[in-house]
C-alpha cells in the first residue's frame, strides 16, 4: 500500500511520526524566512505574488458561483480590495460529495501522499501567505511568517501524521480462520474500507487564519472527507490562497478539485445552514463562545471540534529569577498585542507579595515592576512594532479604551497608541495592565480578548492555585503558568491542572513563552476544559473522522 | 513503564494487540464450556454459585446505600428474588471521583494490568455469569455462555487493547531541544500525564447485559476513568456479579473499589440525573431510540457512545447454494428468537424472483422455502429450545401477537408457542415471517425487535440495493447481507454500504451468520449510521475518553 507522493515525502512523514511519538523538537518547514532556506528570490517573489492579488478578483473556478464578495479591512490600514467567489453552498456540498468517491478510492496512502504534497506546496508559497496573514490579521511580519506559514504547515502535517497512524492500523484485508476441532476451520475473507464521514466544514478565525485552520482541514482531508473552508470575513485571503493551492494539487493528480472549496458569504445564515446540513459531518471552529455554543446545540449531525474563549492565567508564588520572569511575562503580554488564544489574562499574586532572589516583593511592587518590564521591552519602536503588530478588530480597540478608562479596575499600566511609520493607518496599542482583587470576579473571569491583563491579588499561593483551577474548570483556558521555587507549590499546581485539564508552564524565564505551543511536542489545548473540546493534535482529533466499512465472505 | 499484572498478562495483551492489527481469528477466552478448558468442577461450581445468589441480598459494600431493590423477572419463568443495594448516586459519583486519583497515578501500564486481571477473573466466573445471563435474558444456554462470558470478555479485552495502544503512544517525558544557530539550544523538560475525563456511566441493555456493557466499561476504566454501571432493570444480576468481581480485584491491589460501582434504581429520573451530572463525562448506552435521543439531547457534558435501534436487512439477487442460503437465514432468524441488535428484519427479494442453481425461484417460492427452512431447522424441540431461548419482554410478545394476527401484513410463517419441558413457564416463540411490498414502508422501516421479519418484494435487485442503502442511511443498521452470483451486484451492494456505512456479509451459507460479529476481527457497528455512533471497538471508541495534561519547564 503506497503511492508515489507518499514515497516522495516519506522522510517528512516518518519525521512527523517519530516526532509525535517522542515529542521532542522537530519541524518539517523552516521557521526562518531565510534566503538560504527558501531561495534567494523567494522573499521578493512572495511579496510580488501577494501584491498582484490586491484589488483583484480571486478566481477559484468553483461550482455554483453566484457573485463576488470581499471587503476585508487590514489592521495595517492598507487597501486590500480583493473579492472572492460567492458560491451556492449546496453546489459546494454536492461537489465535495462527488469528489469523495475518488478520494476514498485513493486509499489512506494516496490521500496522505497528496496531503504531504499540498503541505510542501504551501511551504513554497510561505512568503506570499505570510504577507496575506500579516495584512489581514495585524500580526507583525516575523510572527505572520512563522505562525502563518511554517508553523501552520507543521500543525497541518501533525494532523496528517496522526491521521495516517490511525488509518494505517486498519488492515485492508484479513483472512479469518477459526478452528473447528477435527472439522475444517471456518474461513472468511474480510476487507476493510476506510470511508470519510462526509463534508468537513472548517470555520476559520480572524487572528490565525491558517494556524487554526490547517489542523482541521488536513485532519478531515487525510481521513477521506471533503472540506469546505469558511474563513472569517476579515481574513479570507490566506484561506483563499490555501484553497487555490490545494485545488491545484488535486487537479494535477487527476483528482476532482471540488474536494476542497472556499465558502465566502456575507450572511451568517449561510454559515449556519452549512453547519447544520445533513451532509456536513464535522465542523472545526475557532472563535467565540456564542457561535461555538450555537454549533454544539444545533450542528448535532456533525462532530464539532471547537476552540472557544478562555481565561488563561498564571500563579506567581516565588522566583529566583525575578527580572527574567518579568521579561518573559512582558513578552507574552506584548506579543501580537495579546490577541492570541494563549495569552495570559489573569496573573494571580499573593496579597503578601512574593519571594525573590532580591527578597520579598509586595503585590504593588510586582504590579509596578511588571509594568516597567513591559514599558522597557517596548521601549524601542522597531521592537514594539515587530512584536505588537496591529489591533485586529474594533471590538478589541473598544475593550482597550474601556480598560484604559478604568472601567475594569485600577490601571497599573495604561495602553498607549503608537504610530507605525511604515503603516500610518495601523492601529497599534501597547498592553494595559489592571489591578484587581480576587473577589472582583466579573472583571477577570471572562475573556477580554486583546492586550488586557489583570494582576489579581489573592489571599495566598494556595488560594491562587485554587482560583486558577476554578477559573479553568468553569471558564476554560489553553495555558496556565506557575512561578515558584517551592517543589510542593509546583506539585500542587500540577495536581490542579490535572483536575482542570490544562497545560502548565513552570518557571518560564528564557526563550519559551506560555503562549507558544510547538507542533508535535506541545498539545494545543487538552480537550478537557471549556476553552476547547479538542486538542491539536492527538488521536481523538482524527480517529472519529472516518469509519471502517467491512465486508466478508466465505473463502 | 510496567506493572506486575501487565507482565502477568503480557501474552494476552500482545495477542489482542496483534489481533486488532491483523484482524484474523483470535480469542483469549475459550468459547466452549468444556471441563478440559475450564476445569472439571467449573460447571457444577458455577451452577452452585449462581443458585446461591437466588433469593438473597447481593451485598456490594458501596457508599451511600439507602435500601434494596430487585424484581427481575426471568424469561424462563424461574424465581430469581435477588435484591441489590440502592445507593445515593451522588455518593457513587463522589466515591468514583475520589478513587480516580489513585487510578491515574497507577499509569496506563498499571491500569491495563489491573483490567487484564479483572478480565481473567471474570473468565474464571464464566459459568456462574452464564447462568445469570441466561436466566435474566432468556438466551439459550450455549449462547448465554459464549456471548455472556468469553465473547463478552473478548470484547472487553479488545477495548483494553485499543486503550493501551492509544495511551502507549503518549510518552511520559520528553526533552525538547530547539537549535538556536550559534547559541545554545533552547531546552525544555516536558511531562505528559494521561488523565481520565471523569465518571463513565455505562447503561446496559436487557438482552446482552455483559456483551454490550464490557466494551464501554473497560474502555472507560482503562483510560483512567471511574465507572458506574447502570444495568437494565431486568438484567441486573450479570452486571452486579461483574461489579463485585471488579471491586474485589481493586481491593486486592490496594486500590479504592469505589472506582467501579453499580447503580440500581427503580427510577428513570435517577438515571437521567446521573447521565446529566457534570462529573459524568461519558455515557455508553445500548437500547432504544427514545432514551438514546434523550441522551444525545441532554447529556451534553458527556461523550455519548450509543447503540440504538436499526433495520438490518439482506438483499437476495441470486445464489448457487439455495438450500444452504435458506439454512443460514433460518438460523439467523431463529437465534435467540431474533432478539439481537444484529438480526435481519427485512429481506429484499425481487418481484421477478431470484436465480438459483435449480433455476428461478419466484418471490412466493422464496417466501415459502424460507418458511419451510425455518420450520425444518426448528423441527427438533431440543434444537429449537437451545437456539430460540425465551422471549425476554412482554413488549416483544405483544409484537409477535400483532404480527401473527396479520396486522403487519400477510403472514408467510406464523409464530408458534413452544413448551420448554425444563422451564414450563418459559415464553418460547418461533419466528414469524411476513410478506410485504416495498411500498409498505411503515411496516418494515422501523425496528420490530424480536423474531419478526419481512420478506419485502422489490422491483428488482437494483431497487433492493437502493432501498437497503436508504433504510440504513435513514433508520440505521448494524448488519446487511447480500446474496448474488454476479460480481457487479456485489460491487454495487458494496458501494452502497460505503455510502450508508454498514458492515456487509456476502453469500453466507456456512457456519458464519450475518448477526454474529467476532471480537478483534469484525467491527460491531461502524459508528456511521443511525444504529450506532460508535463501533466495538476502534481507536475512536477509546481515544477521546482521556486527555493529556502536559507540563514543561526549562532544563
Amino acid at each position: 500500500m503506497s503511492h508515489p507522493l507518499l514515497e516522495k515525502h516519506r522522510a517528512t512523514l516518518d519525521g512527523a511520526l517519530n516526532a509525535i511519538a517522542t515529542r521532542g523538537y522537530w519541524s518539517a518547514y523552516p521557521e526562518m524566512p531565510s534566503p538560504k532556506l527558501y531561495g534567494e528570490t523567494a522573499a521578493e517573489e512572495g511579496k510580488q505574488a501577494f501584491n498582484a492579488l490586491l484589488g483583484q478578483r480571486f478566481v477559484l473556478d468553483q461550482p455554483g458561483q453566484t457573485g463576488w464578495h470581499g471587503g476585508e479591512a487590514s489592521p495595517y490600514g492598507i487597501e486590500l480590495g480583493v473579492s472572492y467567489p460567492v458560491c451556492d453552498p449546496d453546489a459546494l456540498i454536492a461537489g465535495g460529495l462527488m469528489a469523495m468517491a475518488g478520494w476514498q478510492a485513493l486509499g489512506a496512502a494516496g490521500r496522505t501522499g497528496v496531503c504531504l504534497e499540498m503541505l510542501a506546496r504551501l511551504n513554497q508559497h510561505s512568503f506570499a501567505l505570510a504577507h496575506a496573514v500579516m495584512m489581514t490579521t495585524g500580526q507583525g511580519w516575523m510572527m505572520a511568517f512563522q505562525a502563518g506559514a511554517p508553523h501552520a504547515q507543521d500543525r497541518g502535517l501533525e494532523a496528517v501524521a496522526y491521521a495516517w497512524r490511525e488509518q494505517s492500523f486498519v488492515p485492508t484485508d484479513a483472512l479469518w480462520e477459526k478452528p473447528q476441532g477435527k472439522n475444517p476451520p471456518l474461513q472468511m475473507q474480510k476487507h476493510f474500507e476506510i470511508v470519510g464521514r462526509g463534508i468537513g466544514l472548517v470555520i476559520g478565525c480572524a487572528t490565525f487564519p491558517t494556524w487554526n485552520t490547517y489542523p482541521g482541514l488536513f485532519a478531515a482531508l487525510a481521513t477521506g472527507n471533503a472540506v469546505i473552508v469558511k474563513p472569517h470575513s476579515n481574513a479570507i485571503l490566506p484561506a483563499a490562497m490555501t484553497v487555490r493551492i490545494l485545488r491545484a494539487v488535486l487537479s494535477e493528480q487527476g483528482l476532482d478539485p471540488n474536494l476542497v472549496s472556499l465558502c465566502v458569504t456575507p450572511s451568517r445564515h449561510i454559515t449556519q445552514a452549512l453547519a447544520t446540513h445533513p451532509a456536513v459531518k464535522s465542523v472545526d471552529f475557532t472563535g467565540g463562545n456564542g457561535f461555538g455554543q450555537w454549533l454544539h446545540t444545533h450542528a448535532r449531525q456533525a462532530q464539532v471540534y471547537a476552540e472557544l474563549a478562555g481565561v488563561n492565567n498564571i500563579v506567581i508564588d516565588s522566583t529566583d529569577q525575578y527580572k527574567a520572569m518579568l521579561g518573559n511575562l512582558a513578552f507574552t503580554l506584548s506579543l501580537y498585542s495579546g490577541q492570541m488564544c494563549t495569552t495570559s489574562q489573569a496573573i494571580f499574586v499573593p496579597a503578601a507579595g512574593i519571594h525573590t532572589e532580591d527578597g520579598s516583593k509586595s503585590y504593588d511592587e510586582v504590579c509596578a515592576d511588571l509594568a516597567k518590564a513591559v514599558e522597557r521591552f517596548l521601549g524601542k519602536p522597531e521592537v514594539a512594532h515587530a512584536v505588537l503588530g496591529a489591533i485586529q478588530s474594533a471590538d478589541t480597540l473598544a475593550r482597550i479604551e474601556q480598560a484604559n478608562a478604568g472601567e475594569l479596575g485600577p490601571v497599573v499600566l495604561a495602553s498607549v497608541k503608537l504610530d507605525n511609520p511604515d503603516f500610518p493607518a495601523a492601529q497599534v496599542r501597547t498592553p494595559v495592565l489592571l489591578a484587581c482583587d480576587a473577589a472582583d470576579e466579573a472583571r477577570y473571569m471572562e475573556e477580554r480578548f486583546g492586550p488586557i491583563s489583570f494582576i489579581v491579588k489573592v489571599a495566598d499561593t494556595a488560594a491562587g492555585i485554587a482560583l486558577s483551577e476554578r477559573v479553568v474548570s468553569q471558564h476554560g483556558a489553553l495555558t496556565v503558568g506557575v512561578y515558584s521555587t517551592q517543589p510542593e507549590v509546583i506539585d500542587a499546581m500540577t495536581a490542579a491542572t490535572w483536575r482542570s485539564k490544562v497545560a502548565l508552564s513552570i518557571n518560564l524565564t528564557g526563550g519559551v513563552f506560555v503562549n507558544q505551543s510547538a507542533a508535535y511536542s506541545d498539545y494545543h489545548g487538552t480537550g478537557g476544559n471549556p476553552a476547547a473540546n479538542a486538542a491539536y493534535a492527538n488521536s481523538a482529533f482524527v480517529a472519529n473522522r472516518f469509519v471502517v466499512v467491512q465486508r466478508r465472505r466465505h473463502v
